[in-house]
């Protein structure tokens, strides 16, 4: 079973909004199993939307289309399947019905535009949208399934997982099998090192695959192996994934969902420790990071910004005449606002940055990050040269203090 | 002209990332009144990208790729433009060159795989990248332009602005007259009450057309025009931003691509008062946003993240017998923390966040935010009951905060 996506809307070709559907629909087909090789975005636009159609039916053996079922008149996907199925078009009582009682519901009268979420093409199946007022369209075209989802995310999710993808698994029959995919993640070498490492692998890789991903400052190395069963598949993996392991090393610090915020706080809980960050360059994105991760204060105290000069010495206790002698940017001022930190936090670790995102400010080169961390056995401090741009110079630093922060925990600093 | 992109990508089908390069693009690409029709993305398999860039150069007079020109193995644009074209790979000793430079200002030898970086289609011309490794590829295949960028945003940008934009519309003749768009930002109101304010308008659109766009606790409204040249373009927008203007009156708040921080930057810099924060639910994301603005630093002087009740006393001096009388999420500890803020801080204006962002505590409703300012001319808190997750919860609640502080500063508080 492979499955071809199509999203219809002008909005969509205008950057007006990110197609965030065919992302959310890849991963859970990805999850369930089936292929899907080929994505397509047309406008509200009649013809091609109509070829998008034909063009999928006859190389996919189903097709996913999203956006163009609301009730106004650059809403197309209904003609267009009409169209690439060489059919009429037909009315449902029971959808009139249906959005009668929505709009009742909230106290108003049904625009009598709303109307055309009634039509469907003749021989279609109408897909109950428990969300929204644009049911979903399931039909036969050509030796494809073609099922129609609502644009809006919160309608098409729930049909998605309660109708579309159990329907795709029934109708797979036994030929797909199962999919299952181990992320490695990976951080302290680039993209071009981890894929150098893992070059043959990656040229050998049939079943199951090697992939890597460069993602905000670490690198996700993905295998996937395909087989009759889940045991089948995690027994094809398992070997690579050692092999994987054995060529990176330490380099591999989480598998899967677990992030390195996670890691960090549960390696703080098991120690019994409190954490605080002392942050000047990242300006509270370490923090920011730390306090997204549900259930953080039972471990995360807060955290010191200090962006002005004058606030590292009030606030962290840093000598003026350490920053005016060895420089803001500098490992021994982050050193001093890792203790500074720690004492005015009240921190068991904390974990410092200085630096310099730019613009250029005449001192440290731009993109030269400091960090350091300080931990009830001990302190130090590493500096990194970072990618010139200020945003991913801030994002990189910020991974880069948690993994500090982790390998400090472990002992293994640096 | 009309322009096809073609985005290359495994991680994309699997939905790993979500295609913002697209949306980056094609609003690009509008601004500049050039047609977009097509979007496709395909793996990183060679034999679908070939046929992708065969059937692209087909239907459009040109074609942006992005991705698969990094140097691992998966990467495969170039041999996929070599095999569309029907040429040779060449290979670029000034790319190598650019390489080792580019290694050696990071203190570090160049893996050999970056040299695949340094191949190209025998026949193309090479587009600088100025952020990156991976130049960009120009060449004419059939009748069209191919263009391939990197994937990575932050290196496709520029290169898009500064070369690609620029030649398309070069070669683009007089055919494609000019498309104009004028965002209005909004907040204070829900994407439906925008919408439902601007209905009738909506409905009407043609030419200019307007469009919603709900944005991280903001919603932009869309307003684009077609016309010969950029002038009768604006003539027929002028009208309708004026009528869309008094419909939302003071909702209305920025236009294009001006955002809250530079607001809220502007307007303490231009009454010469600093600015801080001080935060506890969003965990410092108020202070990590307004960072995230070259030359912040010349307002913003820190943020106390007082995570834990007990810091909130100790670093913002709020008293413990107000948090327990009145709650820790409650107006009376916001002013309180805002007022020690400035104090801590040395700030004119502060900022302060409580807030409860799930899982449940026992304490405040979980989606229960307070916001409050502190400015020399005063101070007031506002409860925000906001959505249930807790990433939007906060995310929003941060956008909030700004806009708190930009209706202070204005004296309209609210």
């Amino acid at each position: 079973m492979n499955v071809e996506m199509i999203a219809v809307g002008t909005e969509l070709l205008l950057g007006q909004i990110v197609n965030g559907n065919a992302a959310d629909i890849g991963g859970r087909l990805a999850l369930a199993g089936i292929d899907h090789f080929h994505q397509v975005v047309v406008g509200d636009n009649l013809a091609r939307a109509t070829e998008a159609i034909i063009q999928a039916v006859d190389r996919a053996d189903a097709v996913i289309i999203t956006g163009g079922l609301g009730p106004t008149q650059d809403d197309l996907t209904r003609e267009a399947m009409c169209a690439a199925a060489g059919v009429g078009m037909a009315f449902s009582e029971e959808v009139v019905e249906h959005l009668r009682a929505w709009w009742a519901n909230r106290g108003r009268d049904m625009p009598e535009s709303n109307l055309r979420q009634a039509e469907y093409p003749a021989g279609a199946t109408l897909i109950a949208n428990p969300k929204g007022t644009a049911p979903g369209l399931r039909m036969r075209i050509g030796s494809a399934w073609v099922i129609a989802l609502p644009g809006v995310p919160q309608e098409m999710g729930p049909m998605l997982d309660d109708e579309v993808i159990p329907f795709l698994k029934a109708h797979a029959g036994g030929s797909t099998g199962v999919l299952v995919s181990r992320v490695l993640r990976v951080w302290g070498e680039g993209e071009s090192r981890v894929a150098e490492a893992l070059g043959d692998l990656f040229y050998a890789s049939v079943n199951p695959t090697v992939a890597f991903l460069a993602s905000g400052g670490e690198v996700k190395v993905r295998l996937t192996a395909r087989a009759g069963s889940r045991e089948e598949a995690e027994a094809l993996l398992a070997p690579l994934e050692s092999e994987v392991r054995s060529r990176l090393g330490r380099l591999v610090f989480a598998v899967d969902g677990q992030t390195i915020e996670d890691l960090v706080l549960a390696v703080c809980r098991q120690r019994g420790w409190s954490l605080g960050t002392a942050e000047s360059a990242t300006g509270g994105l370490v923090s920011a990071e730390i306090t997204s991760i549900p259930g953080a204060s039972d471990v995360f105290v807060g955290a010191v910004v200090a962006y002005s000069p004058g606030l590292k010495a009030r606030l962290l206790g840093v000598p003026p005449a350490l920053m005016e002698e060895q420089g803001v940017v500098s490992e021994a001022t982050a050193l001093a606002m890792a203790e500074g930190g720690a004492a005015h936090l009240g921190a068991d670790v904390v974990v410092a940055v200085t630096g310099s995102a730019g613009p250029s400010s005449g001192g440290a080169p731009v993109g030269t990050m400091v960090v350091a961390v300080r931990t009830p056995e001990g302190s130090r401090a590493r500096t990194f040269r970072m990618p010139g741009d200020r945003e991913r110079a801030r994002a990189y630093t910020a991974t880069a203090a948690l993994h500090c922060v982790r390998l400090a925990l472990s002992g293994e600093w640096w």
